[in-house]
């Protein structure tokens, strides 16, 4: 088999590359030399930081650079004092012209006698002065080769990428009836991405128009106006490729799946992954060429690598843009299909799920694509081009003494995941009977080792410390919590969900509270553990700061990054899993509505179970990583701004603070209420089909499916508008009145609500999903079964702990015949209420805020410079 | 009728008393001498003040105190240097010896010569020492003698809710059946409170004991150990003995009101508002007597009116630490209670509410009593101790300029403001066929005016300027505001509820999503409010500034204290109307189960509406002061815990303002499941009744009530543990790890989130609460009725002109018997649903919420001094 040579070759490329490239550096020794070099710029995006190494006895060559980034001629003085007062009298440098987009430079020789020392330089004259104090190591500034592994792994990416679809297109496409389903299905979803892509860059072009008219004023500068413009359809563009193309396989590999599972459960299993991996690999790779790209591009424009990631944060915004919208039309897409074909099917017209008389059902399956394919991938892209370029942003401020390493290793790191995941992708595989989760946990575990391997090597050749390899394993291990505790929190075996089954014994009231209970209760566990990561990473970093030769609190800083790019490292592999579940979900859903045999029905089943687990597992992952890198892009902001800290307790501040957290509330209901709308128009239509063509419910006529799918897309697209523009405008309007420091408080306050509700919605939905699941799972049972059949009892004791006494007595007070357990029963029916109001926050709302959350950062990144200083 | 004299010219006492007290002042220049001195107090709670009025040309006086708090002698060494560097050489006091407990004192001359100086005393030696710089006006320090109407009111406040519960006592007490039933809510509501009170004060004593040591050790200091936990009990104790006597006349009034109504509209309402006046002034006057008592007697005793309002937060603490169980506990309770009762009764047997024959229908009575009486009681009882405290704490940063003004100024407004409710709740009455709702307004809208002019008297006196007065309207506006936001969200004649009534046509589950979207949505106008509200408040006090001649970053802060004042000053009639509601809620039960003729039941059902109506109102109001008291009591807060700022910038204060959004969502978590939990108990039990004693359906036997209150009580009490003690536990924890400034970040994020989250599920619960009554208020629609009946569709039309479409549609689709409408049909099944689900969230965890908003705002406060430093 070609491909699967082909493939396997790749991988060996990859698991090359990851030992390869190291040694490939080695004994390339980047300068640590003791004598001290400083550079002075005039636009000042350095914090101030102090080195506390001894070069005691050494002479000290400080350089200082002036460099001009306007462009007409200035005239400028230079003043120099140390903090011995010794060796700098009559060192000024006065009287300097540096002509425009231009730079002088002269250097200084200076040999302090103590081991503390400070050198302060000023600057004044024509350009904004400030005083910049800054002594970094000299020698050429260190750059190792390994940043090339970036664009390689990126290429090698998209190359395998290509080989995965090749390998999924050249599958078996069942038999005619299901290319029926899957051809409506595809139609449905292209149609509606068409439509979705032209409304989003319709919106986008003018965002980027009036960005480019706003910062040019604002910034008095032509240059950085286009360029975070350019930067913003960039990262919008390439969100918007990556998205299609994942969705582009995934409704490929649906049919592929489907029809797969009729000879082997293998085979299934890996088409589903293998398509869901093209997504994730196009996701990341785009993401890695793009931040690279654009970073080198504008590098040499700018000609100076520390100004570039603030001008690329464009980038990230454009990324967070179509995130937002992709996931809200998305979200609100799949949810009101779906809340509305059960609606009108199972409640009203008592049929069953995907059954094809319900003119909703495609509609339904198409959603899948939208919401969970393509939403996610802008999801996990924004991620990824926001947080690499939050990492980068922190990167200068240690540029003085890590250089390019200490700006491109995030990028680094997410190379090393990318090729890690190669492996982990290729090594999934399941016997006929053998349980899909473990194997593909087996793949997880497989990507987790190498991806850490990878962050090993590169932190040793990079940055020289183990400490901040240590960092990244916290960020590893916080993607393995949030997994578990999603797990724990959503899957029927344990406390939870069983809590909500059982208050489904009084109604389905009850099963509202305990859901309720349940998605607030269950903030406390991921708090507390992205509190231990961040703290954990943070005293890591510190103690590592002395491996780099930086300050503890730049260094704390940097170790809070590493874990960030730790968890993200394994992203691919997270984002593959994820997009397994639509395609699972679909072929499930082809396979019951060109009606197959049990037998192969039964194996979706299981698939789709799986891809259950994997898409509850993907949201926990992600609003984990929104969470741990919130922290980095609150100090990023904070360069961007030139703000030293957040005060919450300026009268401006706060209200910047509850704006923020109202804008979580505020949108999340308007996610919610466009979810209940769209789906009322889906349920008329439905009705208006069964009325209209009353053959349909007998199948001797057939439902309208386009018609369906047109009417979601419209709604759906109509009810994204509202809650788009207010998480746009909201933040804009802050900074305009209240300015820079209020809008880092609507940032950070904004953030922390923003993940904690969406822990609720993710949470609270999945629980009653699952609970409903649980009633169902058992199959009905009767009274009578339950009181004399000793099997169903001990099944129940062991499955059922928390419920089986209560349902015992129920049991025994109710009639033979009286249904106690599963399908239709009245415990059933209330949580199937539950699984329905559960649906729009977790698959509308809850996700859309992860992307809310990143949009927030983005944007004050991108707008700081407008918002400084006061009105 | 000798009462309605008494209370007549008690009401002319009070009125006479906002008059002549500003006259009796009139003359009294209280100093603003051109001259300054300067007193220098060893224990810095002070932040820095510069003072910018010019003193150009006049001899300054300085005059130095130390004053040693400490038992034994200490030796010290006085520098002084001021900014001008000019007269102070040479003028340094070295070698004083200051006897324990004494103080010595030496006055210097000085003579600025410019207009901006700033003096700065530096004290060394045995004594903790520490920089103060302070500059204040010489003279007496301005002591208006208006802070003797706080003493005078708040005996005047007490005398008059002896003689409201004289005049409800000796009103008519109804049939022998109504007695029998009020006896059993009357022994079932002192029964929970005497468990209660017993479990909280078990609880309380040992808070205290922990509470003196740990300050005792961590201040090294005894007197601010034992002081602290005194405050702690008094505080604890005023809570309890105001909410004990509220309760206690409520559940008096009840049976009264239900007698009176046979007779009279008037009356009844009379008697209903006249109970609940002796709730509200029980509370504001005791809070009064209590917070002034303590602070002249620790006055008295610390020598430094400077110092008393920290030690006088433990009253704030121990207020709040009561209001936190007897809201939870009585929280619990009431829902507990009232869906264990629905869910038997009217889901299970189908009989009516408060059906005789449900055993749980007394329990649910006396849940009102318990909840929103004695809770909402304590409740605010806290809100004006809280804000008292926290604008007295800012009131020394005044000090030297205001004097005892500042710091008294709060008490005084609030005396004013019960002056000023008096004469409100005497002119409220009704005709027989009147609106009890207009003649409520009636008298909010005299309590609101004649506060309005009590606190223009008040700061025109004290404080000698518009613009405080401005700032205090700013409040009373804000209190208006959040009422009639409440009503807009919660009402059923607006868009919200009728919305939610639409979405129940398609069932359950759209009633609860599109609830939840309502709830989330009503955060956005509450916080612009309160935003604006805050700006406002803290620009007019900055423009005031200049009037006091105090900096205008003070004047700002103590604008937004101003606005709170204002907010609160009309408290005592927002607690008359709140009572007001259970006593109309329990006489309605008493003239349900003792089957009074319709006529009488209808009269009470009006009542009982506004009751609702008033209740909503009520947890409106208290959250709104809650949210616009937060920013008094952060400044507070940074006080007493010597910080300049909250950083949310740093590691540690991140993880402390995500750990204090935890504490919300978990709070709220316990608190809703131990409602369930409870409810369950309940419901265990009446269904065993019903079992056993088959009787009691036909009304041959009857169910034992005593049994069900016993075991709501047990269960209620039960369950509120783990949340009370959560609340308390996480801020010492995190204040005893991360330190000051993360638990500063704690408090802030925390009130937040609380504030919102409040906001959510009060209104969200409160639009299901009335969704469900606007479907149950037309009475029963059949589909031919909607169809041909034009006076019904006309009624739709006006009445609910969001869904009559809807309705007229499904009308026309359904057999002519179809119930479209009211009470049984699926649409009131729909709602009731969601009417269970929005009882524990607008009951139980949302005022919780406002009660632990304030309950973290004085632990903080105590407990700051614990954890100044790092660890």
């Amino acid at each position: 088999m070609t491909v699967k040579k082909f493939s396997l070759a790749l991988g060996l490329v990859a698991l090359a590359l990851l030992v390869a490239v190291p040694i490939s550096t080695l004994g390339q020794e980047s300068g640590a030399a003791s004598s001290v070099e400083m550079k002075l710029w005039v636009r000042n995006t350095l914090r101030d930081i102090l080195v506390d190494t001894p070069v005691d006895g050494d002479t000290v060559t400080v350089e200082i650079i002036i460099h001009n980034t306007d462009g007409s001629d200035k005239k400028v003085d230079i003043f120099l004092t140390d903090n011995l007062d010794q060796n700098w009298s009559g060192k000024n440098w006065t009287g300097v012209t540096v002509n425009g987009k231009g730079s002088v430079s002269k250097k200084f020789e200076w040999k302090p006698s103590e081991k503390e020392y400070e050198l302060n330089a000023t600057v004044k004259g024509d350009i904004r002065t400030e005083v910049i104090k800054s002594v970094n190591v000299k020698g050429k500034l260190p750059e190792s080769n390994m940043v090339l592994i970036v664009p390689i792994a990126g290429i090698i990416g998209l190359l395998f990428a290509g080989v995965m679809t090749w390998w999924v297109l050249k599958q078996d496409t069942g038999t005619p009836e299901m290319r029926k389903i899957s051809d409506a299905i595809k139609e449905g979803a292209e149609a509606f991405l068409k439509t979705q892509y032209t409304t989003i860059w319709a919106i986008a072009l003018v965002v980027a128009g009036v960005f480019f008219v706003a910062i040019w004023l604002g910034t008095k500068s032509l240059e950085q106006g286009w360029m975070t413009a350019l930067a913003f359809v960039l990262g919008a563009a390439c969100s918007s490729i990556a998205g299609f193309i994942g969705m582009w396989v995934s409704i490929r590999a649906n049919i592929r799946t489907a029809s797969a599972a009729r000879t082997s459960l293998n085979l299934a299993l890996q088409i589903a992954l293998r398509g869901g991996a093209v997504s994730g690999f196009s996701v990341v790779a785009m993401s890695l060429l793009g931040v690279a790209g654009i970073y080198y591009g504008y590098g040499m424009l700018s000609g100076d690598p520390r100004l570039t990631p603030l001008l690329i944060v464009g980038f990230g915004f454009g990324a967070s843009f179509v995130a937002l919208f992709a996931q809200l039309g998305g979200g609100i897409y799949t949810k009101a299909a779906d809340v509305g074909a059960d609606l009108v099917g199972k409640v009203e017209k008592d049929i069953p799920e995907d059954d094809p008389r319900n003119a909703a059902v495609i509609a339904d399956l198409v959603g899948d694509n939208v919401g969970d394919c393509a939403g996610r991938g802008a999801d996990l892209f924004e991620s990824t081009a926001a947080e690499n370029i939050g990492a980068m942003v922190l990167g200068i401020a240690l540029f003085p003494i890590l250089g390019i390493n200490g700006i491109m290793f995030p990028l680094v790191a997410r190379a090393f995941g990318l090729m890690a995941t190669i492996v982990g992708v290729l090594v999934v595989s399941t016997r006929e009977d053998g349980d899909p989760m473990a194997a593909l946990n087996r793949g997880y575990i497989v990507t987790t080792v190498l991806a850490a391997l990878g962050f090993f090597v590169a932190t040793w050749e990079m940055l020289h410390s183990y400490w901040y390899f240590a960092a990244g394993l916290v960020g590893i291990l916080t993607s393995w919590a949030f997994v578990y505790i999603t797990q724990y929190y959503t899957e029927s075996k344990y406390r939870p969900v069983q809590e909500i089954a059982k208050s489904s014994e009084t109604g389905p009231a009850t099963t509202i509270i305990s859901g309720v209970a349940v998605g607030m209760e269950c903030t406390a566990i991921p708090v507390i553990a992205v509190s231990i990561a961040l703290f954990a990473a943070f005293k890591l970093g510190e103690i590592g700061a002395v491996d780099l030769g930086i300050p503890a609190l730049a260094g704390g800083f940097y170790g809070t990054a590493m874990a960030t790019m730790g968890m993200l490292s394994v992203c691919a592999y997270i984002l593959a899993m994820d997009t397994f579940g639509p395609i699972a979900d679909n072929a499930g859903g082809i396979a019951e509505m060109s009606q197959q045999p049990e037998e192969i029905r039964k194996k979706m089943d299981r698939l789709d179970a799986v891809g259950n687990t994997t898409k509850a597992l993907t949201k926990g992952y992600a609003v984990g990583s929104a969470a741990l890198a919130a922290f980095l892009l609150f100090s990023a902001y904070l360069e961007a701004a030139q703000l030293k800290h957040i005060q919450l307790d300026k009268v401006d501040v706060f209200i910047g603070a509850l704006l923020g957290a109202m804008l979580v509330f505020v949108f999340s209901a308007f996610a919610i209420k466009a979810v209940g709308k769209a789906a009322f128009s889906v349920i008329v239509e439905v009705r208006r089909q069964f009325k209209e063509h009353p053959g349909i419910m007998n199948y001797t006529e057939k439902p309208d499916y386009g018609q369906a799918v047109r009417i979601v897309t419209k709604s759906a697209l109509k009810e994204m508008i509202v809650p788009g523009v207010l998480a746009l405008v909201l933040p804009i309007a802050i900074g305009f009145f209240l300015r820079a420091e209020a809008l880092g408080a609507t940032l950070m306050v904004g953030t922390i609500s923003g993940f904690l509700l969406a822990l609720v919605l993710n949470n609270g939905g999945g629980a009653w999903d699952n609970a409903k699941k649980f009633v169902e799972e058992f199959g009905k049972i009767k009274a009578k079964q339950l009181r004399d059949n000793p099997e169903i009892l001990a099944e129940m004791k062991q499955r059922a702990p928390g419920i089986y006494e209560d349902l015992m007595q129920k049991a025994r007070d109710s009639p033979d015949d009286t249904l106690i357990f599963g399908k239709t029963s009245d415990m059933h029916k209330a949580t199937v209420v539950g699984d329905t109001v559960g649906d729009p926050f977790k698959d509308t709302a809850g996700p859309s805020l992860h992307v809310l959350i990143k949009l927030l950062s983005t944007i004050t990144l991108v707008l700081a410079p407008l918002f400084i200083g006061t009105l």
